[in-house]
């Protein structure tokens, strides 16, 4: 199971929206064969490797398949894994985790064991369940496994009052910054980082296929139509005002311009992610100031914080987030400290917000 | 010598102001004594390695002394360990860090080399500086090595607006701060804090053989004689008025009163330093709040931040160290991470300011 946890781990990107599954077929203590995830309309993990043993000639009838996760058991762009496997004469699959997608969520296992193949689950979840977290979040609650990105001195401050922040932490913790952002389907900021930093908000130092889709939160559309984050077209612009003009001016600019306002006027961040999750945005990164950083966790849009903390001290400057003045502690945000790495001479901290959150 | 100084690390705190030294005694591969300072007025470890040698019945002609700081060569309340060595015909003397006290400094080397004895210096140098880091920095600065402890939420604030702050960390970070603030030979806190939190600052929770010296700057005299931090006597209050009443009051009750101001009506903190070297604090860990903690990292008087991260965000509240505004990141405290650690659901950073700070 760890070899198909590995298998699933060197998956590209592109495999999304789809999960990215390893499968490692064996017999009598020889591997058989190995699979991992295609691209969107190619072969499940479960196919590939069925074929890569029958290729190098070898019979299936009574061996194991150990998958990352449980086999389909619908039509999707390919037909049921679940059949492929019953199908083949393989006598036992051993899965980490389960499917959480509706169209599957125990029917593959049931179709498995309906069908007489002994079915082993729960080797290894935890870390099946981290190697696609993004898939399994999407199939439970709908939207991207959201993942907050912030660079701070160690107490805490994110940016000079003048705005000054380039560069607080060191090049290593950019470039690996830069890796986060490629893992995500989408990067998120917001229309005062446009303003104050006009980032790029792309993948740079790092070979990829594709870029993330930029999505900017702007209620007023206030955004200049030179932004760089504009730059090729294709950014989303999410806002809270039907201005006509501004939005065909962005338009004819190749961006995809979204109204979602709420009641008070500002952009609806959870009916935003939900949107995304239609969208099949597996990964969200957001990479923003502390207005939205603050209205994000407020409004319960962050699984996760990575934070990237310089050895420095900036004294009286910008926080990380604007959350409200409390009366009592346990008004606090809980989190729980996920991974601590040292990243060259700055700290990269995940930590992940509780459930109650 | 990793022996010696797994001894060196297990001598109590009570060897202090003498520095924590160990010494292994090998000949042909066997262990003949083993030694370790003992507390002020009793033999330095070299005289307790050769005394337990002898008392096995070995003899030492010929043998190799590992020891962690250079051996003495000085009458200090003992007479010189170099002498000893000389005269027990030891052969070889490894010597993991010079001592920097400026009665010995290479003296204790060249004394035992002029005998005729092999020297070997500079091995697991850092490890045996690091175990006696109290010890040197008096010596090299004629302060203490100072400590600054601090409890934080992951945004960087240690109190709400209205002073709430027990407890930001769990129990298990509260209980390591004790196992800190044991090892000190002194703890310094401000007034602000006596009147915010009236804590007792002492040790609670670990046995220990004393408990360090309570220190307060409060610079006008405004501490209560009933503040907890003054029970039983003995605390150290440190000012920059000469209130006469109020000084024969605390003193009264069995407390100090230092009056050190500088020439802005504050406590000079730099001499407050230098006379706790002088007292023989070999380290001074801090408690203080954000005012006292930014006054003492601008003007030099710290030397490692002891930080506790909880996983909360707290928002719009109190921040940690209180440094004036910058206008360009170039005006940065730098530090160095030294060690990071989880702490129960905590995470300890120990993190030094850089030399050139």
């Amino acid at each position: 199971m760890l070899q198909a946890l590995d298998l699933a781990g060197k998956a590209p990107q592109w495999v999304a929206p789809n999960p990215k599954v390893g499968c490692v077929i064996i017999k009598n203590g020889e591997i058989l064969g190995l699979g991992v995830t295609q691209p969107p309309g190619g072969n499940h993990a479960e196919i590939e490797a069925m074929a890569d043993a029958r290729i190098k000639g070898h019979d299936l009838e009574g061996a194991t398949a150990f998958v990352t996760l449980e086999p389909c058991s619908h039509y999707g762009r390919t037909p049921p894994c679940s059949d492929a496997l019953i199908k083949s004469g393989i006598k036992t699959v051993v899965v980490a985790c389960l499917d959480t997608n509706p169209l599957v969520q125990g029917q593959g296992i049931a179709k498995l064991k309906a069908a007489g193949v002994e079915v082993i689950t729960g080797v290894l979840e935890q870390e099946a369940r981290e190697s696609n977290l993004g898939f399994l979040t999407r199939m439970e609650k709908g939207r991207p496994w959201i993942r907050m990105k912030a660079a701070a001195s160690l107490d805490g401050k994110t940016a000079l009052h003048n705005g000054k922040s380039q560069w607080i932490t060191s090049e290593a913790a950019r470039h690996d910054g830069h890796l986060w952002r490629s893992r995500a389907g989408a990067i998120l900021t917001g229309i005062g980082t446009v303003q104050d930093d006009n980032p790029q908000l792309n993948v740079r130092g790092i070979s990829v296929d594709r870029q993330p889709l930029r999505i900017i939160v702007d209620s007023k559309l206030q955004i200049s139509p030179s932004a760089k984050i504009l730059t090729g077209g294709g950014s989303l612009i999410v806002c809270a005002v039907e201005d006509a003009e501004k939005i065909s001016v962005l338009r004819d600019a190749g961006n995809e311009v979204l109204c979602l306002p709420n009641p008070r006027g500002k952009v609806d961040l959870p009916a935003l992610m939900q949107e995304l999750g239609r969208r099949q945005i597996n990964e969200l990164h957001i990479e923003a100031g502390s207005k939205l950083n603050g209205s994000l966790i407020r409004e319960q849009c962050v699984d996760e914080l990575l934070l990237y903390f310089a050895p420095k001290l900036l004294g009286d400057a910008r926080g990380l987030f604007d959350l409200p003045l409390l009366e009592s502690l346990d008004g606090a945000q809980n989190l729980s400290f996920h991974e601590i790495t040292q990243i060259g001479e700055d700290l990269r901290i995940l930590a992940r917000f509780n459930p109650s959150h």
